[in-house]
């Protein structure tokens, strides 16, 4: 592990193992932050379930296509569009659960998705990925699983939500082995197989069960595995992720509903439209899981982000992308689903751009009461890179979100009349007795911010925050160690990884 | 202007002049975020009061004292503490108005103080300014200038309070004459004397009502001054900011009381304890500015932030700075008083750091509802240095927060199921007729932020987010055009500031 990187230049940050807070559940006490009126929510909804009455969505699936004229929608089975009466999206989607437990490898790093619970995921799916030392390169496994390394190594994060970086080095059929492998034996969290077809779900399951020890029967009842599904937006659902959708939703495995609603592209101009086009999208393919599998858990995920009119480039962390994102949860809090967003930015380097977008992203999710923040690490220039360093910028800034998220104290001892007393007019602080008893956990300790006077600063070498993150990278994979994993499951997951690559792995999705 | 600088460097954002959104008031149409609940908001009142009542505060100036003791303080003459009757503290300070307009040389700066809304204004009081050109060094009166001229080019500000950075090649005694008269000439926002003794504040009284060609009586029911009043935390607060303060006051211009509460240096190692402390100190001396002119307009400001515990080092933008500044604005909300916060960071140069940590400040400033957010552009290092890069990219970030207030327009039009219907599944938005009649004013235009992919960025240079700022404020520097004045009052300025150079300037305070 750790390979590339000069090692000579780690652990900027003086001598000692890696110091972070430890992992733990985090949710948000505060009350959301609310961009659209009441009524505007309702108008949303309205518009959205007009829009599947009246122009329907296409889904790409017989079988799919089969389910939902059973269960009621206006099928048009040459032209693929389906049609909703409102009453059948309400229904349906009411048996769609508002709270449930992910069961991870590591049953304490079991995660809650629904109510105030925030999680935090690894950027997912980028081709690219880079450092400050070789660049921009395409992805490679062993970039994967430096990536899954740092994402294990990071207290910050509770569920591997899709590949850090592609690793493009590996055939496509047989690659989702070789990551699911990655994410098992490299990561102790809850992980993400790729709906692109049946099989790449089907595999996922397969491995997971082996590597929790359990059985498909007993997978039902413990979701265990996310996996995203995004429309085609405008209004189409494609064939493989369908497929994959419903062979998770048979196993009662939570799909991540997530219409790509690029406001000016792939949906209206304007936000109140690109909304309501993505609820629209959302709703039918909730309703479709619920048809499949009533009760099955599934995420609501909102990515409505606007495009640059002039270039027609895809923006992030933009203003508006901020308010739909806390939209995006009015919508999915008022249909009592779990919401997911992103931490996302258009940048291409770790500059204070891809910062400042970024806590636009991050401030919308968590207020927004997202419960999955996605792309919480790592993502760079609107989702084609993975970059090392910003996984650790990404970190600090997560951190500092949950710091933020643990409510002030005020009791009499906290209020601290006592050492004002003590200190009295023009004194200090630092040598009271209730600074001494606090203050080693006083406050939040950050692993790349660098507070030192600027003189200090300069005689230690200039370094940008990007630079640092690059040493704290290559600590964290020097002082890696993967989580325990049984000889026979890892056998068994080799076995089977073995077979399926002999059977030519996943069929051309 | 704009001596220094390559200007061949510049307009890397293309030809044409420097673009922006336009001048305006903003308010904040969505509720503050609460980190405080109802009954902790009323037990840090309770123990600021006691603070007031069993501890007291120290005013170093006899004639502060005399009022004190008159409106019915416990004051001891000899050691200076003060100790003040709860009741008298809240019978004071009901006084202070709720809202206030301050009034610019260009009535169209004219800005609100209270209610929703947000006014922005550039760093204050730095010693050192730099740039990526020069680097850091002390403050000049050139660079003072050319930050006001930036300041006034920049839409997002609203108001400038303070020195930008300190001409320090300018002696003391008469700098702020100088500083005043840049202000007056170089900018058509309202301004900020310094409490620094009873001289500086009365200078700028003249030189005001010069500027705005009225006498002190029109003065003192149009507020057009602010000047900010830190405590010398903790309980203690200095004879030269008393001596402006009461100056300002008589004069009925706001004061902005800013105790400088540094959890575990000046102020208790608990943030409920900073807060008590914060809140006693500004209401004590807020209760003062109401004693010598009832219903004067005043500010209640918090800068509430904490050290890291292990150098003593100060730190901003912090997940606990997050939260006192959230919290300040409760407390000042429960006083019906006018909030001021800031726009914070500790890191040594334009990047990562600098801009996270300022997005810490930013959005806990404005949904916290302060409506003055201080050192808004500029401000790094904890404050020791102002930055030309940092301008440029805080107005990207302010702007961005002005867009993301400007609530979800949702109509029929805007629902846009008519373009739905006309893009059809799988279509494209860019050419339908709704994109068309809205694209041009549809999303926030970035002033720095560059959404190009990555091989047209690399193309062009590969530049840094700070390096686009740097051609970014040149070209405003270029572009500068100082507001109208009239001869008449431009020469009574000079001849004002002549007569008080021959007079020796403000007397050392």
């Amino acid at each position: 592990m750790a390979r590339q990187g000069r090692r000579g230049q780690r652990k900027t940050r003086g001598a000692g193992r890696f110091k972070q807070p430890p992992w733990r559940r985090i949710s948000n006490p505060y009350k959301p932050i609310e961009v659209l009126r009441e009524e505007q929510v309702k108008q949303i909804h309205e518009a959205s379930l007009t829009v599947l009455e009246d122009l329907g969505l296409e889904f790409l699936d017989d079988q799919a296509l089969d389910i939902l004229d059973k269960a009621g929608a206006d099928v048009d089975h040459k032209t693929k569009l389906v049609r909703f009466d409102r009453g059948l999206i309400t229904q349906s989607i009411a048996t769609a659960p508002s709270q449930f437990t992910i069961h991870a490898r590591n049953p304490a790093r079991n995660i809650i998705m629904g109510g105030n619970h925030v999680n935090f995921s690894p950027v997912g799916s980028p081709p690219n990925c880079s450092d400050i030392d070789n660049g921009r390169r395409p992805g490679t496994y062993e970039d994967y699983c430096n990536f899954l390394r740092i994402a294990h190594s990071l207290n910050i994060i509770h569920i591997v939500s899709g590949y850090p970086v592609e690793p493009v080095d590996i055939a496509p059929a047989v690659r989702h082995l070789d990551a699911y492998y990655g994410y098992i034996t490299l990561t102790d969290r809850a992980w993400h197989p790729y709906s692109l077809g049946h099989d790449r779900i089907s595999d996922g399951i397969d491995m997971l069960c082996i590597a929790r020890g359990i059985d498909r029967e007993q997978l039902k009842s413990e979701p265990s595995l996310v996996s995203v599904i995004n429309t085609n937006s405008p209004l189409r659902v494609d064939g493989p992720m369908l497929q994959g959708m419903m062979e998770m939703v048979r196993h009662g495995q939570p799909p991540v509903v997530t219409p790509f609603t690029l406001s000016g592209a792939m949906a209206p101009v304007t936000i109140a439209g690109a909304l309501a086009q993505q609820n629209a999208e959302a709703l039918a393919v909730i309703a479709l899981t619920q048809m499949i599998n009533p009760g099955c858990p599934v995420i609501y995920g909102g990515f409505t982000s606007n495009v640059d009119m002039k270039s027609g480039a895809p923006a992030f962390g933009t203003p508006e992308y901020s308010k739909a994102a806390l939209a995006g949860g009015q919508l999915a809090r008022r249909y009592n689903l779990p919401y997911r967003s992103s931490n996302v930015n258009a940048a291409n380097l770790v500059d204070a751009q891809a910062a400042y977008e970024s806590e636009m992203s991050i401030w919308a999710a968590v207020m927004g009461h997202a419960n999955l923040v996605m792309h919480g690490t790592g993502w760079l220039e609107g989702g084609l890179t993975a970059s090392f360093e910003k996984m650790i910028i990404d970190a600090e800034m997560l951190q500092m979100m949950a710091a933020f998220l643990e409510p002030i104290e005020v009791t009499d001892a906290t209020l601290g009349i006592e050492a004002m007393a003590d200190v009295g007019p023009g004194g200090h602080f630092f040598g009271t007795a209730h600074t001494l008893e606090r203050y080693e956990t006083a406050f939040y300790e950050p692993i790349v911010s660098d507070w030192r006077n600027f003189e200090t600063w300069e005689e230690h070498g200039s370094q940008t925050a990007t630079q640092r993150a690059n040493g704290v990278w290559k600590q964290i994979l020097e002082e890696y160690e993967p989580p325990p994993l049984d000889d026979d499951k890892d056998e068994a997951l080799k076995d089977f990884i073995a077979r399926r690559k002999r059977d030519g792995g996943a069929i051309a999705a």
